[in-house]
């Protein structure tokens, strides 16, 4: 029993109420995105709204809080149960921060701003969601002042996602980054080794065989389809946990450029082991589920790219798929690797490669820091998004849909979110180097599809964790060092020069 | 507007928090048949039973159940207030009338009993099952007794599925079925002119081919696939609606005898149409939705019987179903029609044909009866069953799967449930004569698709009721008189003779 102190055994048993909404309203998420009629939305978000008001009325009962600040108080818990008293305070804070007439504007100004910005990315159109955008970030910096921060307003949003993340932690990573892997982008540019573009993009595939692919993938990685893990079709692919033995990941079907349902597969992959992984213990408490958005990104990053764009990768898939796209018997295995690891400045995030991929981040950093933090406003933003894409990548959008207008977040008002991605891509190299010291021949491995180490070597050193420690503490322990991009350097490094 | 009250729109604000849990629940229902990974029950179950526990609590709250005995007294409320009133009043009573423990022991013994009723299943052993049937007896006959009743504790569980269903209603039901439909069936077996079976039981169909047969059928009925409703999956076709925006049917596919998923689905998108059509003011209040398991049973067995079961239905789908299955070349549509209508005694209740299904169910009515208000043990049922079953339909059980062990219900702790079955299959005939005092042609109408009238018709005299009205007084108001066995044997003697 992890579990033994009579007041957090009282604590978890009254969790269960809140746990069982969490529950129901991840299977209403995950459903409204793969199953949902159109027409349903309107009584879904009616649903939604109203669960996530009991989960916090539940939350903030003072009889429960009370209970966290006894347990909070008590000498000798084990790290589970501070870690069980640790995520309900920062759960408590959060969502008592907020008044209720913030929460429902902010509910409303969501939804509306998202279809603004549906209808301004269909026409073009900037001018309509410009006031929309102000209207979100003022009330991110609402929210913000909510919340509190010691430095800046932006340090209280990006530590929602990523606990304990500051402003200053993500200028010190993105300056690495550009020092370091902008010149290796131009590098790559002018060298021309390195395919800019490749004839696989255009082969098109039946969806029946890809989902073949896909599945056979997920096999030779031992996900558990059918007993406690699905597959499914999402146009955004997405991981969705309702407990330890619900994990449920979606792929998109495009029709051509295979490499985008595989990597997607892959990747999510990568988020839904973290859950599978976790210690059945913690069943029903909240130190059950991935830490961080941080954390989370470099599991699904190093599937992604550390495994999945591998030569040994390449070489494990290309037999199943050559079986089920014959075109590809054209190429070899080593071509299949290259079309995996195009390097081409793109407009669209989602489509970014490897080392194209963080100026996407950054790029939108920025401008959510001054927003944020100095109060720029929407008006002035493509200019700057604009000149800002130039000069990192050397291109120029031609329309708002190429540009400011191409991501759903600022919409949904998520402000501080983009910097996760970064870190996991970051997170996710420097897991690939420890790895390599305890598994020299991971890589090896990868060729023969024997996973079982790789996996066994994640879940101990991350997965089994749960939430105890915040993110960066778990680092910490687990690998003496907290997010450092020199690791993602040095093997961008390795692979493309 | 239909609600105007002040304290009737008080009760709805509060309400709504129910309802998203009922929606919830239900999603999370929908989702554990179609979807849910097998281990993921565990999980599923602990937030199910959190949910309704939720559910209960919140509607049985001093100030909610005040406020609904407040509404009560007001003179003056119209009949959609008024009907909220009668809706509620009666879910009080019954959340209320049950002790939390005897809740808790009701659903773990069901649990249990429905896993040995597996195993016993398996084994054929009834020996197993029998002390379990005898435990959801007595928690059965308690239940009567915290529900209250006047003649026989039966009635007090008819009454919770069947508002205002008596053991007497159903015994006179059951009369005129036994004396009138009993000679039938035996006349029909001897005169030998009406098909006890048919080549196409055995012809073979692919799955995906028959996806498009049952499609195409729901697109001729105008079911709103994708925008307010689905089709899925499962071994026990059924029907849910998380709302009015999204309802969703299910459908089985076994590879041949290519009638059970026809009809399968077309009984289910009576059920889905019942709820596709209610009033749209009703929305997100407890008067929306089918009435009481008879009155749905009977829009899917108008559907089934009435619409799927005609000559006309025959030659509309007759095309659709020779594209996907080419054998049935070789037939007509009268032959086919003669395959939907087959007659034969058969030992399992969902395969029994229009005649003999309700034997099926006087069957169950009797022993249930017995057991409840007379105390009959469940080791003297085997006998009674095979010969109840011998006396009935002339066949006797050679194990107890044919026999005794078939059915899920009593196992899930359901008696008093079989019953609206039959009152279904009864109403159905009754509304389908009905119809034809309004819509002389409407069998015609069938066999050029033109479905429009007949939903119509259906939506006036009863489906935009919603709950309004409880189902005998439904009844009454829109046809006069209560269900009425005669119909159905008419309709028969019409369809055999």
């Amino acid at each position: 029993m992890v579990f033994e102190n009579p007041v957090i055994k009282e604590i978890l048993e009254k969790y269960r109420r809140i746990w069982a909404i969490y529950h129901a309203s991840s299977v209403l998420g995950w459903d409204m995105e793969v199953n949902m009629p159109s027409e349903g939305i309107g009584e879904r978000s009616v649903a939604q709204g109203e669960l996530s008001m009991l989960s916090q009325k539940f939350l903030l009962e003072p009889e429960f809080v009370e209970l966290v600040n006894k347990a909070d108080g008590i000498e000798g818990l084990n790290e589970y149960e501070s870690g069980v008293v640790r995520v309900l305070k920062r759960e408590i804070k959060i969502q008592s921060s907020f008044p209720p007439e913030f929460v429902k504007e902010l509910s409303e100004t969501r939804s509306r701003a998202t279809a603004v910005w549906k209808e301004a990315r269909e026409k073009d159109d900037y001018d309509k969601f410009a006031p929309w955008l102000d209207k979100i970030m003022d009330l991110a910096k609402r929210a913000a002042d909510y919340l509190g921060y010691d430095k800046y307003p932006y340090d209280a949003l990006l530590d929602l996602f990523e606990e304990g993340l500051t402003t200053e932690d993500v200028e010190r990573m993105f300056e690495k980054i550009e020092k370091d892997v902008k010149p290796l982008l131009d590098r790559i540019l002018e060298e021309g080794e390195v395919p800019k573009e490749h004839p696989l993009e255009k082969v098109k595939y039946e969806r029946e065989k890809m989902e073949k692919v896909n599945i056979r993938i997920l096999e030779l990685f031992g996900y558990p389809l059918g007993k406690r893990a699905r597959l499914d079709v999402s146009p955004h692919p997405f991981t969705t946990e309702f407990g330890l033995k619900d994990v449920r990941i979606t792929t998109r079907y495009e029709g051509f450029d295979f490499r985008r349902t595989i990597l997607s597969t892959v990747h999510e992959f990568g988020h839904a082991l973290y859950e599978l992984q976790q210690d059945e213990r913690f069943m029903f408490s909240p130190i059950l589920g991935g830490v961080s958005l941080g954390v989370h990104e470099s599991q699904s990053r190093f599937w992604e790219n550390i495994i999945g764009r591998s030569k040994e990768f390449a070489e494990l898939i290309y037999p199943v798929i050559k079986e089920n796209v014959p075109e590809v018997a054209k190429y070899t295995p080593e071509d299949l690797y290259w079309y995996f690891n195009i390097v081409r400045p793109d407009f669209i995030r989602v489509e970014a490669d490897m080392v194209t991929y963080n100026f996407h981040i950054l790029l939108r950093f920025k401008l959510e820091k001054i927003m944020v933090n100095e109060g720029i406003k929407a008006k002035e933003l493509p200019e700057l998004w604009n000149e800002e894409m130039e000069k990192l990548l050397g291109i120029r959008p031609k329309n708002y849909g190429e540009g400011i207008l191409q991501d759903i977040h600022w919409a949904h008002g998520t402000i501080g979110y983009f910097p996760t991605y970064s870190i996991g891509t970051l997170l996710s190299a420097q897991i690939g180097e420890y790895m390599k010291r305890d598994i020299p021949d991971f890589q090896e491995k990868v060729r023969n599809a024997e996973f079982s180490p790789i996996k066994e070597w994640l879940r101990e050193k991350v997965h089994k964790y749960g939430s105890i420690y915040p993110p960066k503490e778990l680092l910490r322990r687990s690998f003496g060092e907290e997010v450092e991009p020199e690791y993602f350097v040095r093997y961008l490094k390795s692979k493309y020069l």
